[in-house]
C-alpha cells in the first residue's frame, strides 16, 4: 500500500479537536435546550439541494460561492466540451433559510399551523479563506412560519437572547430596524427608487468601512451630492442621540404609523423581559445583507467585540415562492455559531464542571485480569464519573499531562488486590 | 419573483420531520453519553476531502459512489473537452474511518498517546436509491488508536453494547471472527491464495443470498469442486454446533495459537460483563466488506430482524499509510445509526418523558398584553416545562390535534385576569 503525503484538511476546511468539540457541544446543547423550552421543533434538511434552487437569485453574494456537485453516471456527458452549468446537478447549501422554505412547502400537510422551527447544521461557502472564516461552518436558526404580527419578532429576540444568556454570554445589545424605514429614509434623502438597493448595500458596510468609507462609496456612485450629505448627516447623529420612533416620524413624515407602532411593540416587550440583562435599541443604520427581508430586521452585537453574533428579520414573500405564490408570513433569527465560539475561545471560557473525569491506569501484567479492570472502571462510571482506561506508560508524567490537556482531572492506578485510590491530576 | 416548482429533496435525500429529529437526537444523545463515560473524545472532520484521498482504493465499492465537487474559479478549465478526474478536486466523505486516519496523522502532536475517539456525522454515497437506503446518512463510530492488544477490541464491544442497551435496545448478539482465521479456513479448504479475497467477498453475502446462493456463486467462479464442497460443509455446521476456538484448532491445525487465545480473551471478557443482557459468539462465516481489516472483526446483529446494526474490526496498517509507514495499531466499531433508528421506528419506540409539553393559547385581543403572555409562558418554563405560545385558532380542536401530533401533551388558555389552568390534551 502506498503512503499518503497530504494530511491537511482542504483549503478553508478544518479538523476540530476534542476540546473544541466539547465547547461546541456545550454551546449548541445550551442553545437548543432553550429553543426547545420555547416549544420550537427541530428539523433537518439534506446538505445537497438542486443546483437551480441554490442559484435562483435569493442567495445574493452566497450564490457565487457555491460548491457544485458533478453529475454522475449517464447524466454526465463528457463527449464534448461542456459549460459549468451542464456539469453539475446539485450544490451544497449556503444557508438554512432557502432549504427551510422548500422543506415547509414539501411537508406543509404534516406541520402545525404555526410552525416554530429550529435548524442546526452545516453550510458551505467557497469564500476566500481568511482568519476565522471557514468554508464549512455551522448555523443555528430559529424561524416562525405563519405568524403575521410582530409578536413573532419579539419571541425570536427573547428566545435568542435567553439562549445566549444560558451559555454565560453577557455583554450584548440588540439592534432593530425595519426595511420600510430604510426605504422611507433614502426616499426622504432624495435618492431615486431604482437606487435604493444600491444605497442599502453601501450602508450595510458601515461597521466594516466606517462612516468616511460609506460617504466615499456613496460619492463614487454618483448619487446626488445633496442626498449623500443628507444621509451622512443622519447617520452621524445616530451614536449621539437616542433615536426613537418619534424622531423617525419627525424626519419621515409620510411613514406608515403601523411600522413605528410595531417597532415600539417589539422594543417595549423585549425591554420588559430583558430587565438589566441586555438592551434593545432602534438603529436606523442597520441594513442586513439579504435581499428577501420585507419588514423588521435585527441583529445582536457583542458589545466588547463590535461584532454581530446573530441576525434576522421578516421575509414574508419567500415561502410563498415555493407554494405557487400563496402568501405565508415568516421571520427568523440566526445565531452566528462560529462567531460565538471564537469569542468564547478568546475569553478562555470554561465549561461548567458536572462530573469527575478519571483516567484509570493499568499495567501490562493487569491485562490478564482485564475483567477486573473493566469492572473497576464500570463501578466508577456508575457513580457518575467519566472513566478512561489506559495502559500505564513508562513516562507516567508525560502520559498524565496529555490526558489533563484533554480535560481529565483525576487519575487512579489499578490494583487487583485493593480498592483504587482517586487522586487529583493537579497534585500528581 | 418567480415561483419554484420542484419542492422535493434530491433523489435519495430526505427531509427529516420534527418527531424523527426528536428520536434521532435521543438516540445519538444516549449513545454519545455512554461513549463519553468511557472517556472517548469526540472530534469532527470536514465533509469534503481531497478527491485523491477518497479514491485511493481503501474504500472499495464506496469509491464508486463518490459525490465529486466541481473545481472552482481558474482551476476549472472548460476551454476544451475534459475527463471526470480533471473536473473535480474534492469529494464528500463516504465513511468516517479514512478521514479519521488523516485527522490522526495531521494532529498527532496534540492527541493523547492512546487515542480513544468518537465521531458522529454524515457520510454520502451515490447509491441506487432503495427502501430504507439514503444517499446521505449518519454514522456513529468509536475507534481506539495506539493499542495493540485485544483489550481494545473488548472495550469497543463493551462500550457499543452498553450504548445500545442505554436506548432500550435489547435483543442483540455479537458475532466475532478474525480475518486470519478466514485466511486459514480458505487455505484449509484448498483455495489458491490469490483467490482468498474473491472467496471472502462471496462469503460476505451469506446473510443476503443464503447458503445455496453462496454455493452457486462459488461454483460459478470455477474454484475447485472439492474446495467449494469443503467450505460449504463447514458453513452448514455453524448454526448447529457451537464453534469454539478448540474446534478451529482441530480444523486448521497450523493456525497461530495467539489468534485463538485473543479470541477467547475477548469472548470471555465480553461474556462476563454482558451477563444475561446480550451474548457473544464466534462466527467463522463473518467476513466484513472492507479491505483494510487485519485482525479481529465483529458485528452486532439485531436478533429479531436478522440485520447487522454495528460492525467493526482491527485495521493495523491503515493509519500508518498517512505517517510514512510508521506502524500504528488501530481498531474501531461503527453503529449503523440509520438502521437502529428504523428498527426503533418499526417498534413504535416512545422516548421516555422527562417534562410536560404545554401549548399556551392566546387570543388576538391578548396581543395587546403580549408582555403578560410572555411572562406566563416564561414562568411555566422556569418550573421545567416546554411551553409553546400560539394564537388560538377558530378551529381549536384541529389546532390542538396538530400540536398533539408533535408530541405536546397539555394546553392552557391565557387569561390576563387569572392563573392559567393546565389541561391534558388527551382529555380536551
Amino acid at each position: 500500500m502506498s503512503s499518503i503525503k497530504d494530511i491537511n484538511p482542504q483549503k478553508g476546511m478544518r479538523d476540530i479537536l476534542p476540546k473544541q468539540v466539547e465547547l461546541r457541544n456545550f454551546v449548541s446543547g445550551s442553545i437548543l435546550a432553550v429553543y426547545k423550552k420555547y416549544g420550537f421543533l427541530q428539523i433537518e434538511t439534506p446538505s445537497l439541494e438542486d443546483i437551480n434552487l441554490l442559484s435562483n437569485g435569493e442567495g445574493g453574494e452566497n450564490e457565487k460561492m457555491l460548491f457544485k456537485v458533478l453529475k454522475r453516471g449517464e447524466k454526465l456527458d463528457l463527449s464534448e466540451k461542456q459549460d459549468e452549468n451542464s456539469l453539475a446537478d446539485m450544490g451544497l447549501r449556503y444557508d438554512l433559510t432557502v432549504p427551510l422554505c422548500r422543506f415547509y412547502a414539501n411537508n406543509k400537510a404534516q406541520l402545525p399551523q404555526t410552525f416554530k422551527v429550529i435548524q442546526f447544521g452545516d453550510v458551505w461557502r467557497a469564500e476566500r479563506p481568511q482568519k476565522g472564516r471557514f468554508r464549512q461552518f455551522k448555523q443555528c436558526d430559529i424561524d416562525i412560519i405563519g405568524v403575521k404580527d410582530v409578536s413573532a419578532e419579539a419571541e425570536l429576540i427573547l428566545a435568542t437572547s435567553e439562549a445566549l444568556l444560558s451559555i454565560g454570554f453577557k455583554d450584548f445589545k440588540i439592534k432593530i430596524n425595519d426595511r420600510r424605514i430604510l426605504s422611507g429614509l433614502v426616499k426622504y434623502c432624495g435618492f431615486e427608487e431604482s437606487d435604493y438597493n444600491k444605497v442599502f448595500i453601501i450602508l450595510d458596510k458601515l461597521v466594516k468601512i466606517g462612516i468616511d468609507g460609506v460617504k466615499q462609496e456613496l460619492q463614487e456612485s454618483n448619487f446626488s451630492v445633496d442626498s449623500v450629505n443628507k444621509i451622512i448627516e443622519i447617520i452621524k447623529k445616530i451614536p449621539e442621540t437616542k433615536i426613537t420612533t418619534a424622531t423617525i416620524k419627525n424626519i419621515i413624515t409620510d411613514i406608515d404609523e403601523n411600522i413605528l407602532k410595531d417597532l415600539d411593540f417589539v422594543i417595549d416587550n423585549v425591554s420588559k423581559q430583558a430587565g438589566e440583562k441586555y438592551s434593545i435599541v432602534l438603529d436606523i443604520s442597520l441594513v442586513r445583507g439579504m435581499g428577501y427581508y420585507t419588514g423588521q430586521i435585527f441583529e445582536i452585537e457583542a458589545v466588547n467585540y463590535g461584532t454581530s453574533i446573530a441576525g434576522g428579520g421578516r421575509y414574508d414573500n419567500l415561502v410563498g415562492r415555493f407554494l405557487d405564490g400563496v402568501a405565508i408570513p415568516a421571520c427568523g433569527f440566526s445565531i452566528g455559531f462560529e462567531r460565538v465560539i471564537s469569542i468564547l475561545e478568546e475569553q478562555n471560557f470554561q465549561i461548567p464542571k458536572t462530573q469527575n473525569k478519571i483516567v484509570l491506569l493499568y499495567s501490562e501484567e493487569d491485562i490478564k485480569n482485564m475483567e477486573d479492570v473493566f469492572k473497576t472502571a464500570q463501578k466508577l462510571r456508575e457513580s457518575g464519573n467519566t472513566v478512561l482506561t489506559e495502559l500505564k506508560s513508562k513516562n507516567l508524567k508525560a502520559q498524565l499531562d496529555k490526558v489533563m490537556e484533554q480535560g481529565f482531572d483525576s487519575f487512579a492506578i489499578f490494583s487487583k488486590d485493593k480498592e483504587v485510590e482517586i487522586k487529583s491530576l493537579s497534585q500528581k
